[in-house]
C-alpha cells in the first residue's frame, strides 16, 4: 500500500513534468504584451489537475500520454482564460501566489489576456490528429457551459433563495462540465469504444461536482496562505456556496442574517464557520464530498483499464488542501 | 445606371432584413443576465456589412443565400464580441447610438457578454452541414488575429514611430482578415473552387484594409452624431491610424505635438483636421482608401460570377458616411 502511493506520487510528477515541457513554449511568436501576461499567467505553476486528468484517462485506457497532450494543453489554457476574467468580475486580487492579472497591470490588458488564452486553447485544438472535429465541437460546449454557469453564478448573488438543484446545475456547467471534458476527451484521445467515453465523461463530471464543493469548503475552512488565492470574495459578493445553499434547503435563514451583516468578510468568514458546525452543516457537506467521490470510484469499477491510477487521482484530489 | 442603384438598394435591403430575420433568435435559452445583455447588443441596428458580405459573396458564386446564414451569424457574433471588449478597453461610452455595456450595466457583465458572445458565435458554426471543420478552423485564425491585432492596436499606443508597414500588419489583422473571412467563408458555402476562394479571400482583405482606413479617416473627419458612437478615444488614446502613421512617415513629427498637447480631445481633433489638411494627409488618405477599393475591384474582375453585385457592395462602401 505505502510502495503503491510513492509510485503514484511518482507518476503524478512525470506527467505534471510532462505537461510543464510542454505548456513552456505555448506562446513565443506574437504581441510582446499578450506573450509577457500570458506566460505570467500560465507559469504560475498550479495543480495542474485537468491536464493531468486528461492525460491519464488517456494512457489509462491505452492510449499514449501524446496524443492526448494537446487536449492537455488546450483544456489548462481555457481553465486560465476562466480564470482571468472570473478574477476581474469577482475583482480578485491573489491566485496561485501571485497578483491577478488586472493587479498588475490593468482592467484592460486582464480582459485581452483571457481572450488571448481563449483563442489559444483553440489554436491547440488544431494540432490533433485524430478526431478532431468531434473534440472541437465538444471544447464549444464547454466554453458555452462554462460562460453560463458563470452567469448563473453572477446572477445568484443578489437571489437571496438558491435550491440546491439550482446550485448543482451551476458548479455542472462552471465547474462540472470542464473536468468531465478531461477525461471524456482524454478517452477520445485513446480510441476508447463510445460507452466508455460516456462513463469516462460521468466519471469526471463527479469528480467536477466534489471538487467544485471542496473549494466552497475551504473557502470557509481553510486560508490564503495555503490556498494561495484571495478568499474573501465568496462572502463579500455573496456567492451561494454549497453550504448557504444547504442551510436555506434546512430552513436556517439565519445564513443570510450573517451575509448581511454589517462586519468584515473575516469576521463573517468566522461567523459561518461556528454556524455551519453548530448546524451540522460542515459535517453534512463533507459527507456528501465524499460520497460524490464514491461515486466517481463506483463508474470507475465499471471501466476495463489497461493501467488504473485514476482510483489514485480520486484520492489524491480528496485529501487536497488547496 | 440609376435603375441598377435602386435595384441593388433593395438587394442590400433584402439581404439585411434576411439577417436580422434571423440574429433575431439567437439566443433565447440560458441565463437572463446574459439574455438580456447579449441582445441589447445584438439588437443595435449595425450596418451588418460582414454579415451581408458573407452572404453575397456565397449567393455571387451560385449558392442560396441560406447555406451562408450560419457564417454570416457567427462572424457578426464574433465581430460584437471583439467590439465589447474593445469599448472595455479603450473605455468608449456609445456605441451603435447607444450606451456600451460596461457603461450601462459594468465591466465584469461586460466582460461576460463578450465572452458570450464569442461562445455564441462558435456555437453557430456547429449547425454548418458542408465543410465545417474547414469552416471553423479558420474562423479560429480569425479569433486569434483579431485578438492579436487589438493587442499591437494597444501596444502602439505607447509607441511613437510606427511605420506604415507596421499599421498595415496591424489592421491585417484587426480588421482586415476577419471582413477577409466573410468573403472567403461565403465562397466556401457556395462550394466554389480553391482558387476562387484564394481570390475572395483576397478580395475580403483589400475591403478589409480600405474600410479600417476609412474608418480613422472618419473618426476624425465625420461626428459622433453621424457615427452614432464616442469619436475621441481614438486621440485621447494615441491611437496609431493611418494619418498619424502616413505623417511620421513623412518626418512630419510635429503630428506627435498635437497628441501630445495638453488641449481637450475635441480641440486636438481640430488641430488634426487643420494639420492634415495643410500637409496633404488627408487628401493622400483618400487616395489610399479609393486606390484599395479598387484593388478590390480588380480581383473581382478576375472572377466568374453567377450573380455579380459585390463591385455594387464596393461602390456602397466607399460612399458610406458611418
Amino acid at each position: 500500500m505505502r510502495e503503491s502511493k510513492l509510485n503514484f506520487k511518482k507518476v503524478l510528477l512525470d506527467y505534471k513534468n510532462f505537461f510543464e515541457l510542454n505548456i513552456n513554449d505555448f506562446y513565443i511568436d506574437g504581441p510582446k504584451n499578450m506573450i509577457e501576461t500570458s506566460n505570467f499567467v500560465m507559469s504560475a505553476k498550479g495543480k495542474r489537475v485537468r491536464p493531468i486528468l486528461s492525460m491519464m484517462s488517456c494512457t489509462a485506457l491505452g492510449g499514449k500520454i501524446e496524443d492526448s497532450i494537446d487536449v492537455a494543453i488546450a483544456i489548462e489554457l481555457l481553465h486560465n482564460f476562466t480564470l482571468v476574467h472570473d478574477d476581474i468580475m469577482d475583482d480578485d486580487n491573489l491566485r496561485h501566489g501571485q497578483p491577478t492579472v488586472h493587479e498588475k497591470w490593468d482592467i484592460g490588458t486582464a480582459v485581452l489576456t483571457g481572450d488571448s488564452l481563449l483563442w489559444l486553447s483553440l489554436h491547440a485544438l488544431k494540432n490533433i490528429k485524430k478526431n478532431r472535429e468531434k473534440i472541437i465541437l465538444s471544447f464549444i460546449d464547454a466554453i458555452k457551459l462554462v460562460c453560463e454557469g458563470q452567469a448563473y453564478d453572477k446572477m445568484f448573488e443578489s437571489k437571496e433563495n438558491i435550491t440546491l438543484d439550482e446550485y448543482e446545475q451551476m458548479i455542472g456547467m462552471k465547474t462540472g462540465y470542464m473536468i468531465g471534458l478531461c477525461s471524456h476527451l482524454g478517452s477520445i484521445c485513446a480510441d476508447a469504444d463510445l460507452g466508455t467515453q460516456i462513463k469516462m465523461q460521468n466519471y469526471g463530471l463527479e469528480i467536477g461536482k466534489a471538487y467544485q464543493i471542496q473549494d466552497d469548503y475551504m473557502e470557509i475552512y481553510s486560508n490564503q496562505e495555503v490556498m494561495k488565492k484571495s478568499l474573501n470574495s465568496d462572502v463579500e459578493l455573496n456567492k451561494k456556496t454549497y453550504m448557504i445553499c444547504l442551510a436555506i434547503k434546512n430552513r436556517k435563514f439565519d445564513v443570510i442574517d450573517i451575509l448581511k451583516s454589517k462586519k468584515c468578510s473575516l469576521e463573517k468568514i468566522k461567523d459561518l464557520r461556528n454556524y455551519f458546525e453548530k448546524t451540522g452543516i460542515k459535517q453534512q457537506t463533507i459527507k456528501e464530498i465524499n460520497k460524490t467521490f464514491n461515486n466517481a470510484n463506483k463508474i470507475l469499477d465499471t471501466i476495463k483499464f489497461k493501467v488504473n491510477y485514476l482510483h489514485e487521482v480520486n484520492r489524491y484530489l480528496i485529501n487536497r488542501k488547496y
